[in-house]
């Protein structure tokens, strides 16, 4: 099956919307640059998620820190400034744990996972329209919220991160 | 904040785009009627997923059988009707495992994830543009795969199961 045809028929800041045609199949894609996950972890063994509101699912979600790739940035450079943009933590040991797809059905938009340990506090630094709440959690208090959990990545993130990273 | 205007900005067959504004937030949103995916497992304790090429992600994958709501349809009708549709199973025991956003920073598509159990078996009925594999995996087999999975959803349902569902 290949690709014989692509036409972008929305463009927007985040986002566009691509029209393919692969052989006899047409799709309408939304087509994001990727986004970056962190499973961070503190000196003290806790998950450093963040909270915010988030208009898409109009309430606020418990989150892994996460953002958008800039253009041309790779993946880990995104996740380090995106860490370190949101809670403050920089340097430490890092390594991709994997990439995962969203929604694959319509949507184009790798999430690279990386898992952050030995991080240094520092100052966090949030964009202008992110009101965000840090939140610390050791490996009990996650069992305990996981059942509130909703952003799939972070679902991911967490129960990866309890099967396997301690 | 509360919202104060939307306007829808691109419409698709699928989803659409909106532009909204929440107090002085302006947020370019895909909105999807929402989705269902089906945790099942066959009389054999075996969990029964599928493989189709995916364009928007370029590649094959392995995913729970999923679908998107019809209008006005529940998510539980949904979900028995698109894993009858996808696999031929029906009947059964059902139950919600949880809601997941996928993508929650543009992204409204809520995905209903059940888990059913002691399916019957059936004929099968891909709608014309899916070409479906059925794959059905013990639970050692699974934690084999585990590693090879990138979509969101399946990846979700495949944690809580292993962790919870047995």
């Amino acid at each position: 099956m290949k690709k014989v045809r692509r036409e972008v028929v929305w463009e927007g800041t985040l986002f566009d919307v691509v029209r393919e045609e692969w052989g006899d199949t047409v799709r309408e894609l939304a087509e994001h640059e990727g986004s970056v996950a962190i499973v961070a972890i503190d000196r003290d063994g806790r998950l450093v998620l963040t909270r915010q509101f988030r208009e898409a699912v109009r309430e606020s979600l418990l989150e892994l820190p996460a953002g958008a790739l800039d253009e041309g940035e790779s993946p880990l450079a995104a996740a380090r400034r995106e860490l370190q943009e949101e809670t403050g933590l920089h340097g430490g040991s890092w390594r991709k744990l994997r990439t995962i797809h969203p929604s694959p059905g319509f949507l184009r938009e790798p999430v690279s996972i990386f898992l952050a340990e030995d991080l240094e506090e520092g100052e966090s630094n949030p964009d202008e329209d992110e009101e965000l709440e840090v939140v610390r959690l050791t490996p009990a208090e996650l069992e305990a919220e996981l059942e509130g959990l909703e952003d799939a990545k972070t679902l991911v993130g967490a129960l990866l991160y309890l099967r396997e990273g301690r």
